[in-house]
């Protein structure tokens, strides 16, 4: 029983392909394009014309025949559509006619190379160019062992029975034998497009064939083509004109929707408008092809869409009820947020206590969906420590609970606590108060218990919150969050939490910088790095790396050295804060001490592997280790030597990744100067690494560890979730009033905090 | 007298083209640049063959040709060198090879396609894919009007004296015909290689001809070309091999240096090890050619290289006396940082009141220095509010040296302040305290005041600091640093503030994630928006628009409304806290109200606009705004109607830039509302937004206002630049003593902030 089974997923994205195999079946959207078998790609001249106009873009074509002939070695049947004979002829009869000119007229400044194309008949230059570009295709294709044919067809051929049945067969007969037919309309002869869309009932519909864009629609309707992508200078269609102020992108287009959309200008490249490709993309979706029309110049766009990417706009034929696409969501949790802010904070904490009342009294329905969730994951073979991670028990229920009422007891302070009072001046008083992020977004893998504490959190600061969680996951995430939406019910927040679907690529959500103010991963480091790395203008909180250090100085009381790093590197070896290097000072390696650290780590099970230094100490040492920099996560650790505190700070700093750092010394001169120059979030001095944690540190529930240097650092606790806003009180003030000869002077009296 | 001519700039770059005119002139490497008129570019086999190895990598070819293409056109003689036959002939053969099979062979799991390639031999795959190769190139280069030639050459040819005669000469009539030779070993005959480099002296020295690297340095010694280009797979030379730890990329190589440095195996692809790209490139250094390495994946490698940005490592003849290079000077500034961490805050505040005072004692050679900047900048044309920018008088010194020794007071309660105090349990104390962020890059333009004030601010809050200064303030910028290091090195921290070149592209600057922490623009909103797109993993701290709104309610003071309204529009229009919108209410059309604010700012100059509802509503009305999102940033605002506080805050959370807003109303209530749900940095009730402002807010010297949301939001003061740290003093603890069972209890207990 596979998740995929369980729910009509297809409803859930709006997006159905219209191939009859999947509109019978409920599978995922992604698993229907495993379906995609005939797929017809068109390039418009906007896409195969360079910037300049003055020839093809190599690039640009060079990357889509790599994605057309990969689909193709894949075992799916393509058929290109292509422009660009013009483009190539007037490349190449620009010479022809320079060289055709008098000396005067070449001297004429009307008749620079810039202009020469523009002279240049269409026809003509069709002629001349459509067996350069095919010989280029040829040439690019072989790259990849894929073999092309050329058809050439004009309007006349669809109303033709006869050369249209000869059309089609010989499609047939190029596509069974595993050659890539590229069509382009035959330019040099298309006679001017009369015959209308022919109306009469019964007579076979067929579009005119104004532009590449019908040709393509109308191709893969005859081709019985399960798949048409529309490529044009434009990311798909959008509310109104792109430029316009609001303009919105539309992920997915049903029927009827025209009625509603302003269309800009066409391009200026090419024969297609907006409109044209519309209708040709509709028609195609009448006869049962699926139907994208997306931006050429976007990166590997037709790999992304077989993948289920979000690209461009999808055309579905009817209007499939559908959950809001995540940017509504986020809007919705942006209003949710300001609905929060204006609540009383005794709002928020009694939405957050029915949520931890909730997890108890309904905590049979939640172990009955997480059992669900637990029996799919033993299925797929998750490993053991995940499937703790995702289990629930009552004993984590009541214990979530508990914590959860923790959480709404700090909900009376968070927003709106006053930081800087000053009076600036006569009746004019400044502010500085605490207010929510806005919306966040957190991603959590496994753990379905995150979902009530993270939804807490931001209810108490008052964020909106999107949540993505992990797949392994479903069930038990869904039943949760149906009691978050219950408590935030009760005050009217309901929009303010949105569990965003597993469907949704992380990538995707990544790129929406206009509606997520914060990410917080919540998973593994390799979760972390690579939703860090990703986001380039979304802030990530987080840490990937926890290299955490201690060093055992020569003025150390050994009991408490060796005691600390059992601790730090034994207690719970996959956290971010264990010690995963031990730094011994010289002197400590000739006495008992190093042979009794050794042994206690053997015993625990640790292997060891030795610093360079150490290494050439010993004779018989441990293993050197590969890199110096490195996490181990598990029963292992690094050791090695230093000359003195200096050293070993210089190598935390060198090495480390600025989490937790310890020194273990009776000497406070060299632990001062430890936890001064060490430049990491946590510096202990004589404390295991493990204190680095949210609530051993008193903060409360933990949002996350911070390794970045600004907003937060270290352990993160609820103010990790604030910022703050400037209110400023008063009486019709100008700033002129201050300047020189205005009179007025600021006074900057810093005044107590509740002072009001 | 330009500045380029001023300072002998090639010695600050330590880059240094071999061509003789810019080895006699003191030109920057940058304009040395123009200089280069002969170019061979040299692909390896790496860079032109797929991931895959199984065809010719299309779309980095299409972009190479492109690149050459476009040197040419601009009247550069290029010369391509290039690998690829074999792989190009591989391709071909394969599916020959595959025919040539018996069933029972092609049946066999040994005789996959994969395999096929491998078995394929080099010289034959050379001759079948030399002519496809060629036509490739062919039709690429034809996309832009340039012809090319083909030529194979075998190292025979260079040491018989016929053939080498020959082979130049057909070069040189093809360079001076405008075509682009293409040049390749002629793999289908090349004998091995024997022939030793001859060291007998008198005897003309030629490398041997172990692959397409010594061909191609060969070629450019012998057609005196004056750059060299050798692309493979990998970024430049390392100090180690790049796989290792702390492997560093150089970006200049003086010859002596290959004994340094050990080089990793060789590349997987083509021919040529590291060893021997550095051979060449000495070999084509020795015969005056410039020459680069570096990986022809990189984007627009050819192009950056010539417009002086850092890419590959350059090769100098001799190793001049360089500053060091932009990395190097961070890595100091996060030292420096260490250093003022160390002292004492008495230190710091000293080392700023000696900066203070120096601007005023030696203000004659800064007003000297400052007037040649002026000098030029009339020469250039700079227009005049810039030109006032750039200038400094007696009076702007004196009153910066006062706001120097303010930021000196500060210096005593920024480092090192306790922000939280809390016993963990018995012995064992938590405490967060104020650090400095670490390195900061500050970029400015014009205004050399900048460059004391920011250098006092890092000072102050103990930050390594990088400047960028703008080019028109060259010399102003240069006197102001010495006296920067002056009272840097009065307290030994000479390395922590540095001036980077003018030259280094600021692009660069924004990829240097591991050495700057938070970048901080100040300047134009052009400058700062381009830098906030730009940097991707370094936070910028700023805001790209000002985008403020005064709403004037019904129940305003109307006297207040006009007075405040003036100011925010015409106190200052082209600062970022200037109303851009203003918004009014509906029932103040119909009054006085509406035409006295009209009136007013008419009078003042102020060019208006209306919202598509306030023209509406008007017959004759100003014309309509083209966008409600927008900042003129002078004297002209948009006015628009709305029809009550809630659609105020509407209109200004969807069309504001979250950075100032104003409601004018003696409604209190209203005013709360407003103050609440408008999601701005600065919030105001009945006052200008001309008051954001960190000096107006008491808040000292402002580092920039910010309409980020975290980290620091609205005017920031010097607590921007600093972050926390998190400090525990305990006595042996371990964390599984506060586990179940451990004994131990955490009593989270809030110590006042001065207790110790």
């Amino acid at each position: 029983m596979s998740a995929d089974l369980l729910l009509p997923l297809t409803r859930i994205e709006g997006r159905q392909l219209q191939t009859s195999a999947c509109k019978e079946a409920k599978f995922s959207y992604r698993s229907q394009l495993r379906y995609v078998r005939r797929l017809v790609v068109k390039l418009g001249s906007a896409v195969i014309t360079r910037e300049d106009e003055r020839g093809i873009a190599l690039g640009r074509l060079a990357s889509i025949v790599e994605q057309v002939a990969e689909c193709q070695l894949e075992g799916r049947e393509c058929i290109l559509v292509s422009s660009g004979a013009v483009t190539f002829g007037k490349q190449k009869l620009t010479e022809e006619y320079m060289k055709s000119l008098s000396m005067r007229e070449t001297l004429s400044p009307d008749n620079k190379r810039e202009n020469a194309v523009t002279l240049l008949e269409a026809r003509a230059a069709a002629a001349i160019g459509q067996s350069g570009l095919m010989s280029l295709y040829e040439a690019m294709f072989a790259q990849y062992g894929v073999k092309v044919a050329q058809v050439l067809v004009t309007e006349l051929d669809f109303h033709n029975e006869e050369t249209r049945q000869n059309l089609f067969s010989t499609l047939s007969e190029l596509i069974s034998l595993n050659v890539v037919p590229i069509i382009n309309t035959n330019d040099a002869v298309t006679p001017p497009t009369t015959y209308a869309y022919d109306q009469t009932p019964g007579k076979k519909k067929i579009i005119a064939i104004k532009d590449n864009d019908s040709l393509a629609a109308m191709l893969a309707a005859e081709i019985q083509a399960d798949f048409l992508i529309l490529m044009s200078d434009v990311d798909g269609i959008y509310t109104a004109p792109p430029s316009q102020e609001g303009a919105k992108l539309l992920w997915t287009f049903t029927s009827g929707m025209q009625d509603e959309i302003r269309f800009g200008p066409k391009s200026t490249k090419g024969t297609g408008g907006m409109n044209s490709k519309v209708t040709s993309a509709l028609y195609a979706m009448d006869h049962d092809v699926s139907v994208v029309i997306c931006n050429g110049n976007q990166d590997k766009a037709v790999k992304h869409i077989l993948a289920g990417r979000k690209v461009g706009t999808f055309f579905t034929k009817e209007a499939i009820p559908q959950t809001s696409p995540v940017e509504i969501l986020a809007d919705n949790a942006r209003n949710g947020c300001r609905i929060l802010q204006s609540l009383l904070p005794e709002d928020r904490a009694n939405a957050i206590n029915r949520l931890a009342d909730l997890l108890v009294n309904k905590q049979s329905e939640i172990l009955k969906a997480n059992s669900l969730d637990l029996y799919e994951a033993k299925q797929n073979g998750l490993a053991k420590p995940l499937l703790s991670r995702l289990s629930l028990t009552s004993a984590k229920l009541s214990s979530l609970s508990t914590g959860l009422k923790q959480i709404a007891e700090t909900s009376h302070t968070n927003v709106g606590r006053v930081l800087r009072n000053t009076k600036l001046a006569d009746d004019l008083y400044l502010r500085q108060i605490t207010v929510p992020i806005g919306v966040l977004l957190v991603i959590f893998e496994s753990r379905p218990d995150c979902l009530p504490q993270v939804a807490s959190l931001a209810l108490s600061s008052a964020n909106g919150l999107l949540l993505k969680g992990g797949k392994e996951a479903t069930n038990s995430n869904k039943i949760l969050m149906t009691m978050v939406k219950e408590a935030l019910d009760s005050i009217g927040a309901a929009d303010a939490i949105e569990l965003v679907s597993t469907r949704e690529e992380i990538s995707d959500l990544l790129q929406l910088e206009k509606h997520i103010d914060l990410i917080i991963p919540r998973g593994s480091s390799e979760l972390v790095r690579s939703i860090q790395e990703q986001s380039q203008h979304i802030p990530v909180l987080g840490h990937a790396e926890g290299v955490c250090h201690v060093y055992v100085d020569k003025e150390a009381d050994l009991q408490k050295a060796i005691k600390i790093v059992r601790d730090s590197k034994c207690d719970y070896p996959a956290a971010c804060n264990a010690m995963e290097t031990l730094l011994i000072h010289d002197d400590l390696l000739n006495g008992s001490f190093f042979n009794d650290i050794c042994s206690m780590l053997k015993k625990e099970g640790v292997h060891i592997y030795s610093g360079p230094r150490l290494s050439e100490k010993l004779t018989f040492g441990p293993p050197l280790a590969k890199k110096l920099k490195h996490e181990y996560g598990a029963l292992e650790c690094t050791v090695e030597l230093v000359a003195n505190t200096k050293e070993a700070i210089e190598h935390i700093n060198t090495y480390g990744s600025s989490h937790t750092d310890v020194i273990v010394t009776e000497n406070s001169e060299k632990a001062k100067q430890f936890q001064r120059d060490v430049d990491s979030a946590c510096v202990f001095h004589n404390a295991s690494s493990r204190f680095a944690d949210g609530y051993r540190f008193g903060l409360g529930a933990e949002v996350g560890i911070s390794t970045s240097r600004i907003h937060a650092r270290g352990p993160v606790g609820v103010e990790g979730l604030l910022t703050t806003k400037w209110i400023l009180f008063g009486d019709g003030h100008a700033a002129s009033d201050f300047a020189e000869g205005g009179g007025s002077k600021f006074v900057h009296q810093q005044l107590p905090l509740n002072e009001s």
